[in-house]
This record gives C-alpha cells, sequence and structure tokens, in this order.
C-alpha cells in the first residue's frame, strides 16, 4: 500500500461575517505512505463545531492556533485505521482525533487520539455526546459550575451539541433546569425528551428585556449556575438574573461569531460585582485529561436512556461547508455530523 | 448623660446621573440615650467610598440593600464611644464601624464593630489602607487573583483608596505591576513613591485601542491578574491584553457609576472564553472574616514603610457630600476621608 488520492476541503479566503459555501473549496489532495511512527487513516464521519469560526479569523490569540489557506482544514473525526506503522493501531481499529475533519484520508502520528469501540455506541456518539462537546458539557458543568442539588441551571443554547447534554447532567444533578433554544420543536424536544424543566423560545422574545422576564418567571429564585453558549441577549438576561453568589461558564457566544464589526457586551456586567459573580472561561482542550471521568460517568447515563440526543446528519464530504454554515443559521438539530465515508469500505 | 442633638446629611433625592450637592441635605436630628445592649458613638472620621453611589438607586438588587430618604446616610467611620452599656466598650474607646458615617453623633449596638488602637496608627488610617479599602484591595489579590511571582498586574485606579494597596502589596509579591491613573502626578507618585513599574496616565489615551497598545507594551507577556476598579475602555484594553489562563477580579467599575443610559460593555468578552479566563466579582463584605489575616500581613508592610499612602482629607461633616461627589471627577488622590470632629473633645 502507499500513497492514497483524497478530497479535501481547504479554505478559499477567510470568510467576512456569515460564512457562505463560496468561503470554500474542494481540492485533491496526494496524501503519503505513512512512515515508522504514524499511520493512514480513512475518515467515516467529520464533526462541524461553532469553535472553528474562531479558527477562520488570522489574527485570533487563543488557545488554538487559526486555519491557513494552503492546508486542507482540520477538526475532530471519527476514522478507520488503513495502514498502521504504531504500535497498538491496527488495520480496521476505529480512532477519534482532531485531524480527521474535512478531508478523506490522512496521515497520523497518533496525537491527541483515542482508540474507540464501534460495539459499545453509534460511532457517530464519538462525535458528539459520547466526544468533544459531550466533554465539554461535562467540563463546564462539573469543573466549572459545580452546581448544588436544588440550584437552578440556566443553559442557552440548549437544545445544541453541547446544551442538551449540560441540560440533562444538569437533571441528573437535580437542578431546575432553563433551556433556551430556537424553535419551538427545540423546545417540545427539550421539555418532552430531555426533561428540562421550562424551555425559552428566544424568538419569542424581541430584547434582552423580554427575555430577562420570561427567565425570572421561570427562575423565581434566581439563576445559580449559567452555562452559556451564545452571547447577546441571553449573556444580558442571564446577568439580570443572576442569583447572589452565582456561577457562569461561558463555553461560547455563537450569537457574534460572525459578526464583521464588532459588538458591544451587555450593559449590566456591574451585576458581577455587586452579586459576587464568578465567570469562567473554557476551551474543552484545557480538560482532556479528564476524558476517562468523564467517559465513566456518562457512559452509564446514556445506556440508562437518561442522555438522549439528536443528530443532524449530512451525507457525503461535499456537504460539510453546508453543515457548517448551518450551525450559525440555527438549522440544526442536535450533533451537525458529516458522513466522509461508510463504516467499512 | 441623654440624648443628643446631631448634624447628619440625608439625600434629598436619588441622584440623576452625577451627584451634586442639591441631591444632599443637612439636616438636625436627635440621637436618643442608649438602652441597654447599646452605646452613643461621635463621629470623628467618616469615609467616602465609590460604592455609596450604588447604594443611591433605589432599584438595585446587590448584597448591600439601598439607602432610603428618610434615614441619614452611613458609612464607615471611626468614632469616639461617649457613653456605653455593652461590655467591653467604654468612654474614650475607638471604634470603626460602618454607621457612624454622614453624622456627628449616633446610636450603636456594636454590631460589625472594631475596636482599634489610636497608637498603632492615625485614625484616619482605619478607614483607608487599614480599613474596608484596604481589605478590598488584600481580599482581591490573595483570596481571587493569587498572583505568583513575576506574573504581571494591571490594576486600574492605580492611586486610588483600594488600588493603591493593590499596587504595593503585588511588589511585595514580586509582580511587574502596571497601574492606570488620570493625572501626572498621580502617575508619577506610583512609579516613584509606591515603586510600580509602568503608570499610565489615561487621559494619555483617547480610547480602548491606543490603551490597548500602551497595555501591551507595558505588559509583553501579557496580564496574568487585572483588578478593576474602573471599568469601560480599561475592561476592554485588559481583556485585550489577558494573557491565557489570566484572572480578572472585578471590584468596581466607577466610570459608568453615574451613567443613566446604561453603557454597553466591552466588545471582547470573546477573549474570556479563548483564553480561559477566571472574573470574579466581589464586596468585600465577604471577606469580613478575613480581617484579622489582612491586617497581620498588612500591619507590618505599613509599619516597614512597604506600603505607602495618600489622604484628601476634607474638614467638617457639611464637606461630606463634596467629599464624596469629588470621588467621581479623580479629584482625590488616595483615599478622601471628612474630619467630623476632632480626636477628643
Amino acid at each position: 500500500m502507499g500513497a492514497e488520492a483524497s478530497k479535501a476541503i481547504f479554505l478559499k479566503q477567510f470568510p467576512a461575517g456569515m460564512p457562505g459555501e463560496s468561503d470554500f473549496v474542494e481540492k485533491e489532495i496526494e496524501v503519503p505512505a505513512p512512515e515508522p511512527g504514524e499511520m493512514l487513516c480513512r475518515t467515516v464521519w467529520m464533526s462541524v463545531d461553532p469553535y472553528m469560526r474562531g479558527r477562520m479569523r488570522p489574527d485570533v490569540k487563543s488557545y488554538i492556533p487559526p486555519f491557513t489557506l494552503d492546508k486542507p482544514l482540520e477538526g475532530g473525526a471519527v476514522s478507520e485505521v488503513v495502514e498502521s506503522n504504531i504500535e497498538g493501531y491496527a488495520p480496521g481499529d476505529y480512532v477519534v482525533d482532531f485531524l480527521g475533519g474535512w478531508k478523506q484520508y490522512y496521515v497520523s502520528k497518533g496525537e491527541r487520539t483515542q482508540k474507540v469501540d464501534p460495539n459499545m455506541a453509534p460511532l457517530s456518539a464519538y462525535l458528539g455526546v459520547l466526544g468533544m462537546p459531550g466533554l465539554t458539557a461535562w467540563s463546564g458543568l462539573t469543573q466549572i459550575l459545580k452546581p448544588k442539588e436544588g440550584e437552578t441551571l440556566f443553559v442557552s443554547g440548549a437544545a445544541g451539541a453541547v446544551g442538551s447534554v449540560v441540560c440533562q447532567l444538569g437533571k441528573a444533578k437535580g437542578c431546575r433546569v432553563i433551556g433556551s433554544a430556537g424553535s419551538k420543536a427545540k423546545c417540545d424536544w427539550l421539555e418532552k425528551e430531555a426533561g428540562v424543566d421550562v424551555a425559552l423560545n428566544y424568538k419569542d422574545y424581541k430584547n434582552a428585556g423580554e427575555l430577562t422576564k420570561a427567565l425570572a418567571e421561570a427562575a423565581p429564585k434566581g439563576v445559580d449556575c449559567y452555562f452559556e453558549n451564545v452571547g447577546g441577549m441571553h449573556l444580558e438576561a442571564a446577568l439580570n438574573c443572576i442569583a447572589l453568589g452565582g456561577r457562569m461558564a461561558w463555553c461560547g457566544m455563537i450569537a457574534s461569531y460572525n459578526n464583521q464589526e464588532p459588538e458591544p457586551g451587555p450593559p449590566n456586567l456591574i451585576n458581577v460585582v455587586g452579586r459576587g459573580v464568578m465567570i469562567r472561561g473554557f476551551i474543552v482542550s484545557e480538560f482532556m485529561d479528564k476524558a476517562m471521568e468523564f467517559a465513566m460517568e456518562v457512559a452509564p447515563l446514556l445506556a440508562q436512556g437518561k442522555i438522549k440526543f439528536n443528530e443532524s446528519v449530512y451525507d457525503g464530504l461535499a456537504k460539510a461547508p453546508e453543515a457548517f454554515i448551518g450551525l450559525f443559521k440555527g438549522e440544526n438539530f442536535g450533533k451537525a455530523v458529516v458522513r466522509v465515508g461508510p463504516d467499512k469500505l
């Protein structure tokens, strides 16, 4: 065996504002045969995630470096090992890593790679509830917010890949959980399937004042813990309703990721002072060493049906830009994943 | 002995925007004789502090309730005990409490009261470096920011009663310290007397972009710890320069206390996510149980001349509104205190 021809998606240019399909281009690349200490992998499922938008800015200082135009995009994927020169990996093994996204084949040195068992869960779940979004949800909740039984937890983007796991873990910990989402179908799912106490369709509220009123009604004792995925009027409402001694985990602010002009922050940050609030921003990579602890807690809940999840499945690598763009239009319901190839060739 | 006539300052109305002297009114009140379990106190020094502006809004939810129009204002004071029906307090004792401000005489039940020794430090210092501002500075630095030797600490409002103590404690802990203040005289004092590495006169910078550039030059490795007293463009610049894993203690945002329309927050809050920043707002009352630990650390530094401080002294109770208003005009240099009466009658 040797080199493989692979389709791969590149950025054509850094998107200005909302990304469009014309910002992406599919090219054919030659993937070299793996050297000693390397393996050749075939992507089966790839993930699209909001944080990738941040990597599509050439000038951002963050834990993750920006993408470049001269290399294929990358991201989380579940892949099959095709050929291996790494001890412990054999053809037919399945792995999750952060390289395999946006391409069909690639060479890996096995860095930041986990083997996964296709018999324990559907392969795509390793990109969602059992993958990075699940670890993100678990980390923000258990390592930052640390809610106590009976406390009120508010989750924005509650029907998304991260938010839906936060909500259900919060319920499992005995919290009153309030979630916001952008459609009636999502809110129905949250209340009827995910067990959320109150789901707010934020499109019913014209501004932060209206959302504040609804949140205050849903959280009569105030919001003890806020899991932030959205920003904008969600953050302002959460700051209005935060309880004395409240905690906030800031995971993302998707509402502003495509702004070309910076959008001002909320006018009520002073509440952080007067109410003694703790805010902690985070990127999941900080908690990679907790992946095992996460799996030990979440896998049984999943097996017992105490955590439910949705997927929006896009078929074929060519659909990856559409799947990614859908993240910012609220079009995906649950985790957005792209099927790049069949489980087995 | 019995009842005492006392001058006292009331709010005439809740100020709209910047407070003016016409928002205050001096009245003569009758202070009753102390009952059993009470003592009569005579205010010697009173404190004016920025947090009081927050109590001059009728609708704010905070750890401290708002003032009302039908009672004298209150606040920190050093007072002499005149008559005591409380065991442990005798006429001639000096106490610090949160009642004695804005009046000449008052009855106290001895709640939230500390005895102070007039021979250990000037009495007014118990309202500044050895009082609530000092405890605020120490708490934010040691209980929230926890700077390590060699880290960079940025302090806004650095020449103020709180900021100046933060800066000097930061130097004592081996930090590189950058302070901002609003005049050349204050910046000179910070660099020459307080030992701050770089003092920035924020009036030299037209906007957050210019302040960011100056801060980035002064903090080439980024800002590890930010002590927030000011808000506005200071917060925006700090968020631009905050290091990965940086920490912020939000103590106040004096720039916006007199806004009638809420002012938007900074547009770069997303940096909190990408850089894994921890923010903690606080009110000093949270750390009252640490007052002893604070005194044990700060008193020796003060005795050794390692902490220097300035005072703006206003003479007479009638000057209290002017002293308070001066806080928001940047007119005070160091702790603003009002001498209400002589040390001894």
